[in-house]
């Protein structure tokens, strides 16, 4: 497996488009489509949130598996949530207009949204975006990169990421697109990713793919611990790699869940060094824990507490609250046998062990703390099992962000 | 029952002092004292927080009702969590010193300290504190005052409250102390609070009503999310105002519960609306929910928000980060059934109504949120249960005071 250049274009026969459709944000770009000549296998995760989004509601059938899949059609500044009948009407109208465009069917197109919740779609808008879009269409890199500016909303910059990997004897493709930033904490403002592969797949494979790969990489990040109504992880197998068709757990799906993990992985880094208003992405990698569900419930504890946040804003080692937060995450354990240190590009500082506080030098420990990822190496002694959450640091401009966000 | 003057010098037989220890903080006082010649009845509820302050432990075992209470004794400035077997040897020093100074047992003696977590207790300062504290012991208000204000870590104002009710054909009287401020989530920097109050009651039945009142109360509120490794509340009874022991639940009990729990909401809410960097108090009222414990779940899930958090310190009525929250709080409901409106001194706003949005007056709704209490009102219509969770809003403050806490 090896990174390539590119995003949701990347694989073989995967186009896409981006438009300044004037739906909420003036002068930029606010809508992409994905296309695919091909018709794809669908697979998909999306928010836990009783509250779901219109879209989320439309996509969850078409991802099941039943029909092929041909386009995915997103739009930044409104995330069509909480908007009734109303709102699943426009995500009809939405599939409706792409449909005649394209010439495909109607249940065959995939709908994202992201912004301001509460607000009905501005659905003149989308149709004339989507009217721009199509003639668009474009499998060069800097169309997928386009794509994934477009679906930015209070994302410093784009994310995007491509991988290549070997199955059946072929030569295969993942390419990704994703926007992150505020109301992060998937299980779910939005966490969109779209993915798109030639592989060849069966649809319950792909799906367990996903399923698996997502729960180890954006299901481990937060930026603020509310989860949106919104979030989407949505793939889309269109099988021009030509390989012949992954229909079991052989060496081919390895290297295809090892191929979406790695972008997955990397995308989920993305997202959450880029939350809103983050200057570093905070890492914390729990290992010897007594079972794999408690590993990741005491990483995310701590990924998640607003005080740990504060303090690496402040490069500040008061680890006091790194303890307290996995105290509170649920899990029983004995404190005294917990060992932590803070590590980054700029070495390693021992804070605590055998129930004591250790003493370290506060220079060097703030040196360590002021990198741009900082990462907190827990060590429960209670067992063999890891795990690694990724979330940022808490900022006066998250609070400027999300103060008055919908003007 | 009214509300009297005074905090935990109101009941009778309780007095109280406050020194400058110099225990972490300069030029400001940081111990307390609190004491009542007459045994007490103590009974206390605790941090669930699995890494708990050294003197948790040691409150637990003596609140278990085993031995009679006289002394209270507290610090702020430094926690004593995460300090070992040296932290615990500090405990019992401060219980002799009190111990010895006072003619009582070391055993009646219950000790509370907030501050930075993994700092080793400056234990000279703590016994000269407690040499200065003893001789000026006072059953004056001023005196219960004083120790209101040393035991304030980053509060902005020292919280307490009295009230006055009849058991037996007597009056009997409760007064409290407590801080907040931040890592405040309790199930409990540290919620403190602690009661004294001179009615005669059963341990079981003080032990049994503090933890319905601390349920309904102090669990209903957080700043930050952060469960503190020290939470502490501590009630002692004295018996001096001269009623016959209350032994069941009737009405001398129904009497003294509902005293407690005014006292208690009151100094809940004076705690949330001074949260690290709050310039309001956020109340969220649920509604006709299937259960109780649905209705505590979804008012909590709105309070713990950073997005609800941030809305309100914007003024925004960006209603829809109140379903979201609602959504993921783990309870099942219909969200077309929400009825969601805004409410403060200045009116009351409708925002979200049969699956859809309202509309509504932004100028109006901005006044309606810019009071010194802003109310959420959320009726689930699903059942006949409530319940209300006590926050506060995010500010650029709360990060600038957690940045550097230490320093």
């Amino acid at each position: 497996m090896k990174i390539i250049e590119g995003g949701v274009t990347a694989a073989k026969g995967f186009k896409a488009a981006s438009a300044e459709a004037g739906i909420k944000y003036k002068g930029r770009k606010d809508m992409l489509l994905i296309y695919s000549e091909s018709p794809c296998t669908a697979a998909g995760v999306f928010t836990s949130n009783v509250v779901k989004a219109a879209p989320v509601l439309w996509d969850r059938e078409i991802c099941s598996g039943i029909h092929p899949v041909h386009a995915i059609v997103g739009n930044s500044g409104i995330a069509n949530a909480c908007t009734g009948e109303e709102g699943r009407k426009y995500c009809s109208e939405t599939a409706v207009e792409v449909s005649n465009l394209l010439g495909v069917p109607e249940n065959s197109v995939l709908i994202a949204s992201t912004g301001v919740i509460g607000m009905q779609m501005n659905i003149e808008a989308v149709k004339k975006g989507i009217g721009i879009m199509v003639p668009e269409l474009s499998d060069s890199l800097e169309a997928g990169t386009g794509a994934a500016e477009a679906i930015m909303t209070t994302d410093t910059h784009s994310k995007e990421m491509a991988v290549e990997f070997e199955a059946g004897g072929k030569t295969c493709r993942i390419g990704a697109l994703a926007k992150g930033s505020g109301m992060i904490h998937p299980n779910m403002c939005t966490m969109l990713s779209f993915v798109t592969t030639d592989v060849s797949i069966s649809h319950d494979l792909l799906q367990k793919a996903l399923r698996k790969v997502a729960n180890e990489t954006y299901n481990m990040i937060s930026v603020d611990g509310d989860m949106s109504t919104n979030d989407s992880v949505m793939v889309l197998a269109n099988g021009e790699a030509g390989n012949s068709e992954i229909l079991e757990e052989g060496q081919d799906y390895k290297n295809f869940e090892e191929a979406l993990y790695t972008i997955c992985k990397e995308i989920a880094r993305m997202l959450a060094g880029d939350g809103e208003g983050a200057t570093a992405l905070f890492t914390v990698h729990v290992k010897n824990a007594d079972t794999k569900e408690n590993a990741r419930t005491l990483a995310k504890s701590v990924i998640c507490s607003s005080l740990t946040k504060a303090m690496i804003y402040g490069h500040d080692a008061n680890f006091g609250r790194i303890l307290c937060a996995l105290g509170y995450s649920g899990v029983v354990f004995d404190p005294e046998k917990v060992v932590l240190s803070m590590e980054s590009t700029a070495g390693s500082v021992l804070l605590f062990k055998n129930g004591d506080p250790q003493k370290f030098d506060e220079d060097y420990a703030t040196k360590v703390l002021s990198q741009k990822e900082v990462i907190a190496e827990v060590d429960m002694n209670m067992g063999s099992e890891e795990a690694t959450a990724w979330g940022c640091d808490l900022s006066y401009d998250y609070v400027k962000i999300n103060a008055d966000y919908r003007s």
